[in-house]
């Protein structure tokens, strides 16, 4: 006896029930008519997408859901549907899985494990499931699971002690580099130890900070991998078991770090733009590395036809800088403008000449050229209604070397999550696949170029040492004796730990941005802004 | 036998543990030797201040604590010491209370209910302690609860069958409007339930968008209060017990709510100033209500010669609106400071001539004027280190009317979380006390003053309207119909929600606010930016 199972990993769009609906009907009527299956399965709150935050407070929304599951019971009465979403009962909340079949609920699982913690916030919302879930299909017992209920190995053998045969997990898995092996490697344990396939169906698509990269697959009792979606694409892949035991199917190949960071990005910069409803993204494109980095991965996520650039030169503003970034926009077929920003700051210098007379310039003067770049850029967003993408890196937001209003102005920060040598790495990376950013661009030492010959190695350590201190830092929890012991300069790890405690203020205001890393800045690391602490 | 304990409402420092302790030793130290107890009691978490949030994920943070408790119950080995502190126990974190006596630990407790939502994040920190802690004094046992513990009836009864004759509370139970008042009615309930007298010892200050209000009590067992201290005051008030009977003493009066809102506002604007290090404020003045309330509240917290205003007009800015700002910084004494913007708004214009020929005037010629405004408030406040405090009030943040960058530019936003309706009251409030504001600032049609004769009213409904309906689609979470079922214009919900909904972006990227309202934007109410949600 044979069974057919549809793993979709689809990009639902969070709080809209009527689009997931719509989708997931669409899904259903395409998969039954091109290639009859005995079981679909979704992921994990598929209906609401994920996470739909403090929606899940509202009876409104909660209620929408009410009715949908039976709609979606009478689509395709002979498939079984697995499928998630939010569940009243008993006047509690679950994040449940519904087994529809006939036309009817066949049973419901709900999460037993609700992961409180990182990016993670479900025991705001959810009360915990106790029961393990196995439905009978064509002979065979399929037990169900959630997310992190798979990665917990007693969950997973108490559904098979449940009877089941085959166990079926659905989920809202976010990316993180080296998250799909990590993954891999967990579950591929769990299976082997309960001697129980695993069918493992994931998100696609961006929400806000996160990006789901989907990259499903199907594991044998052994814990070996026999099919493999894609990463990042939405897409529909059957698996056909002969008895528990599944045939191997099409694998994906396994992904480098490079290529996963990289689609990522496109990828959350794509959906946050679309799902906002934007016509398009602006950047100020500076001749630096990050606004180029910046512009081709828009350029990949949107089109050039979507994109435009504008160069706004100041008087500290090497003519180097403007070459290359004519260059690029033209190498990349986007829009250019080019408008200088003297006339706005002589303005603002002779509005505050009483003012400051007889105070020394200082980092005010640099702040106001930033400001008058995040006016002008701004301006011609709220004109066109193209989203301003901002083009700080992690390095830069962990230790504040940004101007608030100024070019951290702007709605979405691509390479928030990214630190300056992985900037490099991923420049270098794109430029594999087809040339997109000027080599000088690459190659030339940066600076904010908002003083005469700045450059960042005179108020930073150099990349080089000063990214492993951040990560160590922000990633790991190291304190800074740690840090120290591990080899790196006293004085570097004190300026830099200093830096992060004092920059909070600004990553607050920050415009959210996509976490490639273990730990993004934003809903992934809260620390207050108001605090005495002193990691040094 | 008569036992005397001493309530501490104490101001921690979030973060600063040597700060923190210096203060308690201080406090340890003038309360022997002013006014001798058997028993002192600090709040929750007084160690690290409250919320410590993800500085509890550091281990070199929580290993500060260690050794410190010890150093604590050396100070006064005669009197007990009661104090919340972050405890590792067998590999995992509990929110404690430690019971510290000639000169060591004598036992410990271990907070049981871990709150989760609202603006609480417990159980991403803590496990949850299963026992309740008595301990003798003097021959009376004394039971502890921590914070959320005491709201519930079943811990408070546990804790009077472990043998309890006194119950004492550690909290860092945040102010929102009406909190004191809803805390000694659950608190008296459970009092007179269990009929254990209760020592309710809360935190005091401001921490980011919380405040904590103090305003500690003392219950006898009839749930009825004994003592009651001072709102907003760090103070030390004592109570004596006749066996298990307290015996009356000083009672702060009930507070009012207009009176409480505006100690709230005025505390968590100083301590943000003061713990963050700014020398003082500065703030646009504009001639409307809510920049004069945010001055009032500044000059009340931080004292007139620490406040700057500026006054910044345009071509649309009426004689009376200067007129007026000129007026209330003459009389409150403030530095007062007048830049029209106008030579930098033309000079953005000119830039832009160009790129926005034959485009029509829009949204964006405004937001160019607020913006300008916001950069020269920033040039003043990093000149001089003093903090600028931005002045939308939570009508204007609902419904995103407000410029990112322009007057959404600052480090705190002080009525953030007060309606617009509520700003007029307060503002009347405060002139009562002593003129403060011009009244015609009060009795002036509101206006952003952004366009030739432009008027709140000719884009959003009246706020006598706006407001009711806004609370209850934000702090009630009711559906749009239930919301024209109670009354409403159905036009009126409809625009009021759909600006609500697209404008998450623009609060994602806002200065923190001061809480008062039972929901606040911030960590209070957490919504997706990205969302199909449609209220309507």
């Amino acid at each position: 006896m044979t069974l057919k199972i549809a793993l979709v990993q689809t990009n639902s769009l969070v709080g809209n029930i009527d689009f997931n609906f719509n989708q997931i009907t669409e899904i259903v009527m395409k998969t039954r008519s091109e290639s009859p299956v005995d079981l679909i399965v979704f992921p994990e709150l598929v209906l609401t997408g994920y996470p739909p935050e403090d929606l899940l407070l509202r009876t409104d929304f909660i209620s929408q859901v009410n009715g949908i599951l039976f709609e979606l019971a009478k689509l395709a009465p002979e498939i079984a549907i697995v499928i998630g979403f939010p569940e009243i009962f008993k006047g509690k909340l679950y994040n449940s899985a519904a087994v529809l079949l006939s036309g009817d609920v066949l049973t419901i699982y709900r999460k037993q494990k609700l992961p409180n913690y990182g990016v993670f916030d479900e025991q705001r919302y959810f009360s915990a499931g106790t029961d393990s879930c196995v439905f009978e299909l064509k002979g065979q017992y399929i037990g169900i699971g959630i997310c992190e209920d798979t990665w917990h190995s007693k969950i997973v053998e108490a559904t098979k002690k449940a009877g089941a045969e085959i166990l079926v997990t659905l989920n809202a898995s976010p990316f993180h580099s080296g998250k799909a092996q990590k993954r891999e490697s967990i579950i591929s344990k769990n299976a082997s130890a309960a001697q129980l396939p695993i069918v493992y169906v994931n998100m696609v698509g961006g929400q806000d900070e996160l990006v789901f990269d989907g990259a499903s697959f199907v594991m044998n009792k052994n814990g070996e991998v026999v099919l493999r979606a894609q990463e990042f694409v939405e897409e529909v892949r059957i698996i056909e078991f002969d008895g528990s035991e599944p045939i191997p199917a099409y694998c994906a190949p396994s992904y480098t770090p490079l290529s996963s960071d990289y689609a990522a990005l496109v990828c959350g910069t794509r959906d946050y733009v679309y799902k906002n409803g934007f016509k398009g993204a602006i950047l100020g494109l500076s001749g630096g590395i990050d606004s180029a980095l910046v512009l081709a991965i828009a350029v990949d996520a949107l089109g050039a036809e979507n994109v435009e650039v504008v160069s706004l030169p100041s008087r500290y503003t090497q003519a180097m800088s403007n070459d290359d970034a004519k260059e690029q926009a033209y190498i990349l077929g986007v829009t250019y403008h080019c408008i200088p920003i003297e006339p706005a700051v002589n303005a603002f210098t002779a509005m505050l000449e009483d003012t400051f007379a007889n105070m020394q310039s200082d980092t005010t003067e640099e702040n106001i050229q930033a400001r008058c770049r995040g006016v002008v850029l701004m301006a011609m967003s709220n004109k066109q209604g193209k989203l301003l993408l901002t083009t700080g890196n992690k390095s830069e937001m962990s230790v504040g070397y940004a101007t608030l209003y100024g070019d951290m102005a702007g709605g979405f920060a691509p390479i928030k999550d990214v630190p300056k040598l992985l900037v490099y790495a991923l420049a270098k990376y794109r430029n594999q696949l087809s040339p997109v950013i000027p080599e000088r661009v690459i190659t030339r030492p940066p600076s904010a170029e908002l003083a005469p010959n700045q450059c960042d190695a005179d108020s930073l350590p150099p990349y080089e040492i000063l990214d492993p201190i951040l990560q160590r830092y922000i990633e790991e929890d190291q304190s800074s004796q740690q840090i120290i012991d591990a080899g790196f300069d006293k004085q570097a790890v004190a300026r830099a730990i200093s830096l992060v405690d004092r920059s909070e203020y600004k990553r607050r205001q920050s415009a959210p941005g996509i976490r490639i890393s273990v730990r993004a800045f934003g809903r992934d690391r809260r620390y207050p802004i108001t605090s005495g602490y002193r990691g040094t």
